[in-house]
This record gives C-alpha cells, sequence and structure tokens, in this order.
C-alpha cells in the first residue's frame, strides 16, 4: 500500500534529528500550527523561497544535493540580513513516494540544519511536480538588521568569495563533469551566516548573491537610492575561473547566480574590521568599489552580457 | 517581453492593499527578508499549506475561488490554535505569467486577507506546474492555544457549522453545477477565526476539519491519548445533505473533507458558555459525543465508507 502523506511526514521528517525541540519550540510538528517563542527584545525574521525541478536546479541533481539546496537558499537570505537561523518549515510536493529519495533529501536537508543550529517545525507533503518550499524564521535584536536600503555614499561595496564559481559548475555538470571547486560551490553551496551575523554593526546594507552580483548590487543600489559602481579590476576570479577567457570569467563573476556569497557596502573607516573579520572566519572578503550619488549598479571596466538569471525573462 | 519574476511579484502583490503596513511588520516586501515585531508576551503560531492544481482543487477551478482558498485553508490552522492572524507569505508556482489569473488570484486572496487582518509579508514567485503555497503566522497570548493534546475524559466534543457541506459541494461541481450552499462551502471556506479566537479558554482540545470529521477527531485522539465517540443521531446534516439517503449523508458529514469548520473537545460545564458564543457568532456549534478512557475515534450507530482523505494513499 502507497504511503499516506502523513506517513511519509512522520517517517522522514518529524523524527529526523532536525525536527527535534529547538531553542523557542514549546510546539513543534504534529499540531494544526507550531508554537514558537522568541527571545525578549528580539525581531523574526521571515524567508520563503521554492525550488522547481527544471528550473531551479536540472532534473537528476541528487537528492542530497537538492535537500541541501533548498535550505542553503533560504539560510542565505537570514545571513543577508544578519539573523540568527531558529526555525523552519518544509512544503514539498513529490510525484511519488520514494523512500529512497527521501532518506537522501532529508540527510542534505539535516546536515545542514544541524550545523546552522535550526529546527523543523512544520511541513506538508503533497503530490505533484517535484518543488520545494522552505521558509526560515531568523531572529536578531530589534533593529539590528542588515537591509538593503543603508548604502551611503562614501561608503565602500564588498564581496565574500568567489562570485560566478556557482554559475561555472552548473556548467561543467551539464556538459558531464562531476567534481572540481566549482561543481562543489554549485551542488553544496554554503550561506555565510557567521559571516552575516558579525556584519551587523559594521556593514550598512547587504544581500545575498542569488541573481547574480551586479543584478544584486543593483537591488542595494534601488533600495538605498544610490548608485553602487564595481570595478572589474578588484573581482576576485577563483582560479578556476582564471583558467577560463578574461572576458568570459568576467561575465561569471558578474551575472553568474547560485553563489549564495554575501554582497555588502560599509563605510570607508570599518575596512579594517572587515578584513579581521574575514581572517578570523577564514573567509575572503574583497573590495570590490564605492557607492555614489545616483542610482543603478554597473561595473567599470567590463559589460556582461547579461544581468542575472530571470524565471520568467530572458535566461 | 514576457514579465520578470520580480516584475510579477511587484504588479500583482506588492502593491496589493494585503501587503501594506500591518500590526507589527518592521519591514515588509523587498528585502532578503521580512522583519516582524511580535506583542510583547505573545507567542507566534505558524503553520505552512500546500495546494496542487488537480490535487487539491480541481483543475480549472475559478482563479479567485483557488486565491481565496489557499489562504482560507491556512487561517483554518491559526483559528484551530485560537491564533490572531498576523503575516503570510505566499510561494506561487505558475505555467506562465498570465495578468488576468493573476488579477484574480490576487483579489480572492485580498478580500479574505483584509477580512482576517492579515499582511502579506514575503513571497516567492516561479514557473512550473501551478502550486500555491501559503505560510500563516499568528500570535496570542503565551501558554492559551488550543492544542490537539488537551483533550479529557469526561470532557465533550462539539463541532461547528456542517461537515460535509464542501465534499457534496466539489461532488456537485464536478457533476456540472455551479451554485447552491453546498458548492459555496467548497468555493468559499470561511476559517472560524471569531471562533477559534473566543475557545480560548473554553476548549480543552481543538483541529480544523480539513480530512474528515472522524479522521480528524482521531488526531485529537491520538494526541491526548484518549477515545473520542461520536454519536451518528448527533450529528448536524445541512439541509443540502438532508436530501440524500441517511447513509450517504452520515458518510459526507463524517468523511467529507474541506469544511474548514473546527472540531473542539470540552469540559461539560462549558456547554453553556460555547452555547452563548455560538449564537452571539451567529454560528451553529454542536455537540456531537464524548471523550472516554481509550483510544481512536468512531462513530456510535454508523461506520463510515472511509477515514478521510489522503493524497498518497486510498482516495
Amino acid at each position: 500500500m502507497p504511503l499516506s502523506e502523513f506517513e511519509l511526514i512522520d517517517r522522514f521528517f518529524a523524527a529526523s534529528p532536525c525536527a527535534g525541540a529547538g531553542t523557542g519550540v514549546v510546539l513543534g510538528i504534529g499540531d494544526d500550527a507550531a508554537i514558537l517563542s522568541l527571545p525578549p527584545g528580539e525581531e523574526l525574521l521571515v524567508s520563503v523561497d521554492t525550488l522547481v525541478a527544471g528550473v531551479h536546479f536540472p532534473t537528476g541533481l541528487p537528492a542530497r544535493a537538492i535537500g541541501h539546496r533548498a535550505l542553503a537558499v533560504n539560510l542565505s537570505d537570514l545571513a543577508a540580513m544578519g539573523a540568527r537561523p531558529r526555525w523552519f518549515t518544509l512544503a514539498l510536493t513529490l510525484p511519488q513516494a520514494d523512500e529512497a529519495w527521501l532518506a537522501e533529501f532529508a540527510a542534505g536537508l539535516g546536515a545542514l540544519a544541524a550545523r546552522a543550529g535550526i529546527t523543523l517545525v512544520g511541513g506538508d507533503t503533497t503530490r505533484g511536480p517535484l518543488s520545494i518550499t522552505v521558509q526560515v524564521h531568523g531572529t536578531l535584536p530589534a533593529g539590528t538588521a542588515l537591509r538593503r536600503d543603508g548604502a551611503s555614499p562614501g561608503d565602500e561595496v564588498w564581496v565574500s568569495g568567489y562570485p560566478g564559481l556557482a554559475a561555472l559548475g552548473l556548467r561543467q555538470l551539464q556538459a558531464g563533469g562531476s567534481g572540481g571547486t566549482a561543481v562543489t560551490a554549485f551542488l553544496a553551496p554554503e550561506p555565510r551566516l557567521a559571516l552575516g551575523e558579525a556584519l551587523r554593526g559594521l556593514a550598512s546594507a547587504a544581500i545575498d548573491v542569488s541573481d547574480g552580483l551586479l543584478a544584486d548590487a543593483g537591488h542595494i543600489a534601488r533600495r538605498s537610492a544610490v548608485a553602487l559602481r564595481l570595478e572589474a579590476a578588484a573581482l576576485p576570479l577563483a582560479p578556476a575561473l582564471g583558467e577560463l577567457p578574461r572576458e568570459e570569467a568576467l561575465g561569471f563573476c558578474l551575472a553568474g547566480g547560485d553563489d549564495y556569497e554575501l554582497c555588502f557596502t560599509a563605510a570607508t573607516g570599518q575596512a579594517a574590521a572587515i578584513g579581521a573579520l574575514a581572517a578570523r572566519l577564514g573567509l575572503t572578503c574583497t573590495r570590490i568599489g564605492r557607492v555614489e550619488a545616483g542610482d543603478g549598479a554597473e561595473c567599470i571596466g567590463f559589460q556582461p552580457p547579461r544581468r542575472g538569471y530571470r524565471h520568467f525573462g530572458d535566461s
């Protein structure tokens, strides 16, 4: 007899280590709603993202990578706000109840959840074409969130890691490749949670790089009503990108999505503190431009062929 | 040029009246996450449900009814906990960007959101087979939630409204019908929010009837470690059900899902208060059985042919 949706949820998720009692969980999975308790004086941060097979990841991606990715892209939004991850829900739509697939999916999801300290508190499992919606909840002291609208002329623009690596990895995967740093960057993006939390009080604005560095810098520019000018010569190119022709490498760096690095702005006087923070976290953080009066984001010294990834658009 | 996902979200949802500034919304749509502020001393209630076209509603259902339904089924979970609706997110997967469809969907969603006093604070629009995931957030004074695990032997079992009417409506719709109270019950279920909030302190346990009255009574029984014994002779049958053969009418009442009425338990001494409450709200609330030591839910005087609706099961 096929599994019922309740048995599915029970077996693979409610019993998972990531669904155990977490901080602030008054009542977890199993009632009409979860009951959660926030630390006094903290605000709640909420973000939701859907991944659709064949749209947000290639059909046939290993289930473990899908589980990791579904949570990672959402945790990245909390990182970009500087929030501490607390609780998440999982709405999973599956063509059939495939236990082996579910076990692998849950393993990928659960490993990242454990590392991030986030607890599964609710969900819904339905039949249909494969699609995963995760909603994450984080908290932080009231008034300290890193928003997109805080950049000012005179600030500097920074980025963590090596944007473009994941997009190169996706191309390598689609061409039949299976290993290397680029493929890993695509399959297992690591949300920059520790960096995000530590940037509270240092950064003036932040966003995670999901659409492409230049497009996401444009979101900060628009919300802050300023211009972000990136410099091609300052962009950090991963060794794997450095092997490509320069035009192509810069294209990946500026327009490749899926890295989930943080792009942020900060006053000039914060540069030393950001350098020390990056060293403590073992991350690369690179100054890539400056904030000026004006509008939009551009890259001086290079015009990328496209401005990020759009589901209903030009992709 | 096709609309980008950003333009879609902007046009139809961010600008919608239901996405305006709501109570406790520090920052709404437009950043990596929404920032929300809870009233001091209140807990957060979280619930998520996905509706898949062809699984949870018939393909071709009017977009306005889909928009209403997607929010209603989630608000019903807050009603069952006794929570006040505050904020929701919408993850919408669409086969194409159809403006007329979106406008109707947003109208159905928005009208119910306005009536329930809930604010849209985030979302994600993606391309794929039609599916809607809504997550709702409610609040209530800490420790006052109506849970499934509070029923005790000696309590009485109650239900609001006329369960089974929506299932009859679905059958009528599938047979080509388009009007009448049963079809309305299916197309526009009304979450029992005022009843749920007022039952805090009166009810000992509660659940919303989504899988079918007997199956949902079984969830209270399991979580409370008691038995719920319903009486066939006490079940409220809507006039439209009363026209059917008795066996069939009772089958709809006990096993029909989709009504989103509340099934709850309360101490015997609360009967007068519940009656007065129902009269004040203009709702029917009917005593349908009692809680005893034991386990499971059964209906004395009738054995329904099936025990509710299962996505991967016997439906």
